[in-house]
């Protein structure tokens, strides 16, 4: 086991203030209790204000001012924005949308990842700020990038995409024919001659064959990872400071962990109110009770994630501080919930938790995203709480992780299999797997987030729902396995698995048919309990040791092996997770709403978002409230 | 009255499947009790893998093998899936959306109905297959192309499409004086000069004028006509097997009968369960009533259309056997229904009821739909149905169809123009004509589904709901005919009729002015029920036989003929229905939800599509049930 | 105070109908009491029938015609329909949507504000028309084109638009150094070396620059004003008779103020049930209510803003008198509405009050938009309102408007501000000020709505929500004032004020935090009451005059300067602008939900929009009832 120190951070923006100010905003940094400070990721403009001619000056200056109040530095390679003078350099490295739209210059992003010419400007730029900076010791740390996929962005249906995605096609299958049988593609007479006749699978009249879309999100996927490697490979040799990605949070079109493997640490960006109105699937009530607070387990989610990711080292970059300007509505966190979620994140192992950003810009895109300080360099709130971070560190100053005991494999590639192909309106990877997780927070374990080829033969319990191949990391568990729906019923091409799935030795069962429901139905279960959205047929000599109320396999088990024949609601799932638990040897609580518990290898944390006082153990814990015990 | 003989069939694709498999599959067919099927309608990149290069021996080793199983064989023409290749030969033959982006290859029906070449390349093919197979007795029909119109395919805004429209303009009014005339161009000074001047009516700033709307609808029809008509005409000098198009259900962009004209049998794709997800206008209570049964109402609605749209002769062609993938939602029939909707059709007169599809193919876009056999080629529930089924016609062999006595109107171009000019939100020509169907089903009355000019006068009641002209045919109904909402309103331009509509001899009433209303809003009826949706205000010296409770005229009556002044909601239609009907000497039931009864010459058929019990003079019927009794 | 006689007319289109029914008509309109008739806003076509080929002859006897009843005409040009042959002149002429998709020809406005050859085209036929009718005492006044921004036609991303933009930015910022610092381009590196680099902000991969949008929006809008200019110089040297435009209802895309500048007469189009059904921003309940009536502030709200727009001059041009087309429900006014809306618009000051049309025309677009005669030529029931209205102006015929004693601040910048930047899904800028004006007219009020830089200084009371910028005049007001939520928070370029707004001298009080909330979570008050949708965060020494129940300000006041930070619900708004008003010396009613009053300098005018009868002063006032009272 590691332990690292926690710290915390903040992003500043030195080019969008007057010089004169930096010193000061250091010093109140510093004096906030922060110890890191991001700079650069949105600059190239300022960096390079003509093709190759740079200004460093500002730069320099920006450095010496922050570090002399020994904040240490994050610089960002500024790929994100280029500069508009690039689109003269290179007029056809836009994204195209869906619809064959170019996505242009004016906001950020704009650039397709399959353009080798802004890739190789990319990896220039990132060679010349580590050769400039790579050995600075006041550069503690490099960001890549920022946010990949943000704004709807991995996937491009440009000229460039469809050449790569050809070549890349050529790769993988080596024939036309080869790839003509992978998908099926004799289905509709959709078989090509050559790879060259391949398009990517937009403007189809219906929908593309689901191999065609799956390799196209594979292919863009991989895009992304090429285009961060060459930064990586840029800035590797010329710093020994670690190279950080910034993810941002529910994207799910690109695996982080293939991104991950070329970097050092994982980092996300955590806008718990933001997400909760933009992008939780939740009811309304829900979301009318967590509004100012957030969802109580959509953070912790990530954090389990991006500790894998970062395989052990991980931080939030960017932690919502107030309202933001992006959701669909963006009310004020409760007091101390910019506390809480910081606290939460070093209970789950964050090395440091950056805020975004330092002072609310009054102008451009985000001028409405709250910051530490005001537009006018007042404090915002969550200043005092930052500070108020920054003092509990010191009887917690460090981040140590205990073994999980539980985990919770989840799986990009059958996020997207499960985008193209639904089957159900509401189905998708994510919440099914978020659903899983929550039933487990319920119940107050410890949760590691991993990967289809993660070594799961130490954990008591491991839920694997939703995963579109069986992976044979599965076969590996001692302790208590509980896999579907769906799981293992699909191959490696998206198509339904012969013999029918999933074929785990050790637990005889098969699905045969499936359906997906609308809202208004739920299929209930003997002895309570219901699936909603998804219900599937089992055949199989594994016990049914839950049934439907018309008596069909409800929950199929095989000593340890258990596979669930539907979508349960939270309830029923919390249900069906304690079972399986209790079997497994741990001990499951039945936390009340918004109460969720974390444990370090020293303390145990109590987190309540809930807008009302809950009680742990005889103890009051009230709205936005961290209690924290040794054990 | 003619009598045939039922008969069941499957789809089956060959070309998906081993070879060594397919004997097993022709024998577990005949052993289903299967004497059709169906094969090659997607099949061309396999018939011609290059230009000009064909490769038959599959087919005819396919054919063999199943001819062998004394299955008689519907090929079809594969022309709903051209191969990749011919986008070379024909880079324009893409149709083109409404917001001008090509329609691609990469799923099927990639190609404009407009495109000379391409109907040229599909009169080709059909010619070459029908000197092949064309008096091979094993191919006992033909099914040309699949599908017409499905995924919105009808129209088409490609430059091919612009220019055949304005041929097309060019034949119907001979200057553009004429049409400027016809149309009101002078409206908004939309007048043309020459036939080249005029567009397609998409990207207009607003609407663009309806009668260019509906000329461009009727031209767009027209196309698929012509393009059906170029496959007969190849087909028709070297076969005497049945020539067949299989029509998509709830589709009506071009005019079924006008296709028709062209075959000798009508088919149609009957999905219950999925058009009750996906494009039912009805409750949500309805549709969660109906939700593994379909809608009790839309089959026999459409099996009523295609003997219409045949000429008597009518199939299914493909039949829903189990979840399919396309829904939104995808549930399980009630076990039962794959049964009780093929003698639904049988009871309806149909010949012949082919499942879709024989195995499900465990790849490409339908990989989860359901089959009579599982993707590991075990029975999926519905082959033990198929086999009740064909079972029990050893009971009733034969298809005779006794003369209804009720008759309901249904017309394309109404569809089309209220399409263009709903002026209600919720107005479409196919639910209204829905609606009045539902009225006369819960009467218990079997119904023809006829075109407007279908000889009328043998009928004792005929509804006419929703037609923009009145057609001569009403002036010979001698029954009971009840016209309107809508009826006889407009010119066959689509513009308002002068006088103003509907000017039946005989029943002096006029619609003055027409209200269109949200759905939170109803008009009551004096003596119990209401209007929803769309209310008029009539004119003329007719009896106000029922009438609002605010005195307007609901219901305009002169001797036989009755001019209905909005449209009921499902119980008021019925109560009106069943009035009318008793004064046409007729005896009106009110069915109970889900019961739904249907005569042939010799038997009564009683349907329970209620997921409850229901009784029938004393019998009762489970659900899913069929009940036959002989008259 | 200036009086003028109150008169009615009518929209005619005589190219529309046979010549011999123009003298019944003409007759027709006389007797009916209509003494003015508008005419050729869209017949271009028939006017110039080819490039420089006139016919007048039909224009001429129709003026002959007209004028032989004595009817006063109103001669519109006929720009917003450019003929065919216009677009092979002009080939590049069209606007061009966000997508990138021009937007043909086929209805009406299909061009772009920005093309030079267009509005040359439109001056020339403004000038041709002057020059032949300019001096001709029959034609008594001028329409120039038709509901500019009618079909969202303001906004057009044409190269045309995106060159006009380049140079109007030119002229504004006079270096894109100065740009870059205006807009804050330093954001995301988005700085500019040139001003042909910048492009109109659509197809940007996530929000462009709001201070980008911002620019482009005033762009838009000036080219409006532009556009409008030159017809209007055009005919001025040509002409005495009054120039006018009629205005869209709801339309905010443009300044109306700036157009009208160049104007003598403003007029708007009046539909009180389809901008009801269409385009408020209300809930289900109260569009339930007024159904058939119209909202009842809506039209008022319009009425107020015209007469400011035409600086005391100002008409309806076109009024609804029944059904209309376009909306997504369009019932039936209730029996009397077509009186009781003239006579509204009397009552707040309209000169003239014209109906559109006089007769339904049964062809294209508008074929089911009713008029004051039936297709047929038979009375349409709103023809016997007008006369009843004839008759009544006997009694009262002059407008006569008193000075009021309220005025609410109205700016089309801050639409577009909060159009750009509404920071919670339901906050619109439009629908904020109808919200405060809605409490007003509860209060019994007579109010002008007037621009940000109207003098002030006379007014017992000044309502100015949601201002982008805090305009001077406020500073002059000696009444009392009430801004907010969101007055004086931005600067000009929309970014955040510094110092935090609004910085009124005499009210210490900044916004220092913005809270959305979805429509289900409230700010509740103290001593009842409630925000929704917005609530702010105050900072000051300013007395919170009232608070939230948490304690925090929701009224901000000093002396006779009020803040409200919030966007009170209707009741609670109303509560509000009483007290205030009662402070003002004012006395505020509380009237029914439905009656409504207006003054005149000698009458006051009760209005009942609600279904059922309400009582003012012991007074029943049936539903769509007037009621007149001298002063
Ligand atoms: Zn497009
Ligand atoms: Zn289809
Ligand atoms: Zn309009």
């Amino acid at each position: 086991m590691t332990t690292l120190p926690r710290t915390l951070g903040v992003c500043f923006y030195p080019e969008h203030w007057p010089e004169d100010r930096w010193p000061i905003d250091a010093r109140q940094m510093r004096e906030a209790g922060l110890t890191w400070v991001r700079i650069g990721e949105f600059a190239w403009s300022r960096m390079e204000p003509e093709p190759g001619r740079f200004d460093w000056d500002w730069l320099d200056r920006a450095i010496e001012v922050l570090a002399a109040e020994e904040l240490k530095i994050i610089l960002g390679t500024p790929t994100a924005t280029p500069p508009r003078w690039m689109l003269d350099k290179h007029p056809d490295m836009l994204a195209v949308d869906e619809m064959g739209h170019p996505r242009g210059f004016g906001s950020r992003r704009h650039y397709c990842f399959s353009h080798d010419g802004y890739r190789e400007e990319s990896a220039r730029i990132a060679r010349i700020l580590g050769e400039r900076y790579g050995r600075d010791p006041r550069i503690a740390a490099w960001q890549i990038d920022n946010e990949y996929a943000c704004h709807d962005t991995t996937v491009s249906y440009s000229d460039a995409a469809a050449k790569a995605f050809r070549d890349w096609l050529a790769q993988r299958y080596q024939s036309p024919e080869a790839l003509n049988r992978a998908w099926g593609n004799v289905f509709w007479s959709m078989e090509y001659d050559e790879f060259d006749q391949i398009d990517p699978p937009n403007l189809t009249v219906t929908e593309a064959n689901p191999a065609h879309r799956l390799a196209f999100a594979r292919f863009s996927s991989d895009q992304v990872v090429r285009y961060n490697r060459v930064q990586a490979e840029a800035l590797r040799p010329l710093t020994d400071a670690p190279l950080i990605h910034n993810y941002m949070g529910r994207e799910v079109s690109f695996d982080h962990w293939a991104v991950g493997a070329d970097l050092d640490i994982a980092s996300w960006d955590s806008y718990p109110i933001g997400f909760l109105s933009d992008r939780l699937d939740a009811s309304e009530a829900h979301k009318l009770r967590f509004l100012r607070q957030g969802d109580p387990d959509n953070q912790a989610f990530h954090h389990d994630l991006y500790r894998s990711v970062g395989n052990g080292r991980w931080w939030i970059m960017e932690q919502q501080p107030g309202p933001v300007n992006w959701a669909p509505h963006n009310p004020a966190p409760l007091p101390g919930m910019a506390r809480l979620w910081a606290w939460e994140a070093f209970a789950h192992g964050a090395e440091t938790v950056c805020y975004f950003r330092w002072r609310q810009a009054p102008f451009a895109q985000e001028q409405n995203h709250a910051g530490l300080l005001r537009p006018d360099a007042e404090p915002a709130p969550a200043l005092a709480e930052t500070r108020q971070v920054a003092d509990e560190l010191v009887e917690a100053p460090e981040a140590g992780v205990a073994q999980a005991q539980v985990a919770l494999v989840f799986d990009y590639e059958s996020c997207w299999a499960w985008q193209i192909q639904p089957q159900g309106a509401e189905f998708t990877g994510f919440d099914l797997a978020l659903s899983a997780y929550r039933a487990l927070r319920r119940c107050g374990f410890d949760i590691d987030v991993v990967p289809k080829d993660a070594d799961l033969s130490g954990y008591a319990l491991v839920l694997a729902p939703g995963l579109m191949t069986l992976p044979e990391s599965l076969e590996t568990v001692t302790g208590q396995l509980l896999m579907g729906p769906r799981t293992g019923t699909k191959t490696g091409e998206l198509s339904v698995a012969l013999p029918l799935g999933p074929s785990l030795p050790g637990l005889d069962v098969s699905v045969t048919m499936t359906e997906s429901l609308p809202p208004a139905e739920t299929i209930p279960l003997d002895g309570g309990g219901r699936f909603h959205r998804w219900f599937e047929h089992l055949d199989g000599t594994a016990e049914a040791t839950r049934t439907t109320t018309e008596g069909q396999p409800a929950l199929a088990s095989s000593g340890n092996r258990h596979y669930l024949a539907g979508w349960p609601d939270d309830e029923t799932f919390h249900a069906i997770v304690s079972e399986i638990a209790g079997a497994a040897g741990l001990d499951p609580l039945d936390l009340p709403d918004g109460l969720r518990v974390r444990r370090t290898d020293r303390h145990l944390f109590v987190f309540n978002y809930a807008p009302e006082a809950l009680s742990w153990n005889g103890t009051e814990i009230p709205p936005a409230g961290v209690h924290r015990e040794d054990l």
